[in-house]
């Protein structure tokens, strides 16, 4: 196949990379040689600032501060600390957020706090669509206080048609893992608690991919992950936001020391700290929060609204790339096509989107896969250039155009796909 | 004071560690200079091995292997190969252990399997004066399950009056984290059955501290923390056990996505897995569970045997100095003098043992200090000597003997304690 003579080529698409106001920050992180990363959304890439971060919490506070370092180093507050942080990119203000635990745990916590601010209702809506851990948790919530569980695509076909004077809480992702559609946060909070609903934002796709403004739409609560767009390590902890107007109301039932008034003073019976620290449970990873925190550090830095636009940039360009090399070898755009609805992702469905994929990041494109035929390409905005998404279409449109993906090493699925 | 010429001298102690079977073992963990720390049983040191493992997950697997890494470098199972390491440790056979989340969420995971293993019970028995997050969470269960909660201490004199056939689950600490008391694991367990309960055993004080047997005494369920004596690292993730004859039936409501039979098929209703790993849930901290491998791999070559005994002589030593070298100044044995029913530490009680306890840490023997009065002192077999005992109890009569405690600047208290 030959190029469409509209599509911008490679000159173009370097003038766009020297222009960028971001480009300096793709320094900052460690990029494998011979790859392009487009799973940040998955597992972000490793800042270079953690490795010190991680060697000093190691070599310092561990081995040599010891157990006083939990005053020294102020690990004490590291959950508060951090969670301040990634406040500024949520639009959360201070004492509103906390880094604890994970995403499904948080999960769990929020939509147990969301009823003790809503008792009287039964009902929790979520998407059928949604990743699944939000759904699982939801159905250990809805079992422990005998509620229900509406779906989405399932009760009805859309969200706001499942809302009515039953339901206590409504848990939405922000971003859809799968399709990378953003959802209208206000729009949608208005309209959930004008039903006298809680909502809870799943920020997992969206947090470090985009602006957001949790008080600015007035939300309740909200749950993320810190290891994809904010690259806090595999498995680094979650947060969790709850606005200050709920603090004094809300209980949680995983109500351990943590989120003791006074976890210190070793009472029998349990009273909640008057904050955001009612949400803390039980201690947490420290080496890991401590690489969490180098690539916090780096996030200060960081203009939402540049990465924002960089974001729209890089996923049009894909989409149109993408679209115009390769749309005769049967992949299907799955994600909104208009920038402003889609988070930093572009998805493809393909037949054989698996196999796809393999090959793929046997030429060192790394996207992922998700069941049943999506391939999925993550643009994180600090480390991906113009010039990459150009010569990752170009992968693409070589692995389909001959076939590649047919080669029987790439039919079989590991454990995690 | 002079010495009573019938403890044993330096010359006796030194004899001792030179007989030691464990004696090399020090040399694989860092000790900072100038300080005996026993509070091991709060933050175990550092194992010099930790800091390469660390290195290694933060530079090859996170940064060069990236999302690729949850296949290759094996992070997808890692909960489960740490928990058979444990599950040495505490006598579990393999499938039977894993590590994940606090010690917190899992006393919340393993009352809730409890409930789910014996439905039509409703109620819980602990101490009243267990650490205290075990009652937190208690209450946390109690609260979504309209269960009720009995202590002893508060309901009855004694554990075993408070169980009849309304008691769903007993959650019992194996050693109490105050004064030491080991409890007789086997008799507490069959006892518990007999009345038709189900048992959780909280390990934090002795996994790591002397021989555990949970398939030889039958127990139904166990949890435990990996900082303390398994050196796992500051918050390391915590471990659950659960015998293999209940996988099948147990559920707990922390139901989430690692906890599924099939994690990435994405699918939308929760299917548990059919072992061990139901009673997963998020993912978890990688960089730290390499820290804790570091560390369990050095537990591999441990004599458990041995390391009990050494236990004994060390906590025995100690009771014998301090109690010949102290006890005019007001310090009193808060532990069990029988070694038998003794874990790996040693409390006095002193009025003002907070105080006490700053002047000895600002002299370089770090132990810790628990409300109202104990001043608490951990001796884990592994890096401690009989030496340090010898050293630990001369400058705690100095201490004593000068008033150096009355120094305000050891009266100001710290967050943590």
């Amino acid at each position: 196949m030959t190029q469409s003579s509209k599509l911008p080529d490679l000159a173009a698409v370097e003038a766009r990379d020297a222009a960028d106001p971001l480009r300096s920050k793709r320094d900052l992180f460690v990029l494998p040689e011979g790859v392009i990363y487009l799973d940040g959304n998955s597992l972000g890439p490793a800042p270079k600032a953690a490795f010190a971060a991680l060697e000093t919490a190691a070599h310092q506070e561990w081995a040599q501060g010891l157990i006083r370092s939990w005053n020294s180093a102020g690990w004490f507050t590291l959950t508060d600390t951090l969670g301040d942080q990634i406040g500024r990119l949520i639009g959360s203000g201070p004492g509103q957020t906390v880094v604890s635990d994970t995403t499904s745990i948080n999960i769990y916590k929020a939509l147990h706090a969301a009823f003790s601010l809503n008792p009287g209702r039964s009902v929790i809506v979520a998407e059928g669509s949604s990743f699944p851990t939000d759904l699982y948790m939801a159905e250990g919530v809805a079992a422990t206080r005998g509620a229900k569980l509406r779906l989405e695509g399932v009760d009805a076909p859309g969200l706001e048609e499942l809302i009515d004077d039953k339901v206590a809480v409504v848990l939405v992702n922000h971003v859809d893992y799968r399709s990378g559609l953003m959802r209208d946060m206000a729009a949608l909070t208005r309209k959930t608690q004008a039903a006298g609903a809680v909502i809870v934002w799943d920020l997992c796709h969206s947090a470090g991919a985009m602006p957001v403004d949790l008080d600015g739409a007035s939300v309740d609560l909200a749950i993320g992950c810190t290891y994809k767009y904010l690259n806090g390590g595999p498995g680094a902890p979650a947060f969790i936001y709850a606005a200050k107007r709920h603090h004094e109301k809300l209980m949680q039932p995983l109500s351990g020391w943590w989120g003791h008034a006074k976890p210190f003073a070793f009472e029998q019976g349990y009273r909640p700290d008057a904050g955001i620290r009612r949400l803390l449970c039980g201690t947490q990873p420290i080496l890991s929060l401590r690489a969490l925190q180098a690539s916090l550090d780096l996030w200060d830095t960081i203009d939402l609204v540049a990465l924002r636009q960089k974001s729209i940039g890089l996923t049009d360009l894909f989409i149109e790339l993408v679209e115009g090399m390769c749309s005769e070898y049967g992949v299907k755009l799955a994600s909104p096509r208009d920038g402003k609805t889609r988070g930093s992702q572009v998805s493809f469905a393909h037949p054989e989107g698996y196999a796809v994929m393999q090959a793929l990041i046997a030429r060192g494109v790394i996207g992922d896969f998700r069941a049943p035929d999506v391939i999925r390409f993550g643009f994180a905005p600090l480390y991906i250039r113009y010039r990459d998404v150009y010569d990752a279409a170009t992968v693409l449109r070589d692995v389909l155009a001959t076939g590649a993906w047919r080669d029987p090493r790439y039919a079989t699925r590991s454990a995690v796909t």
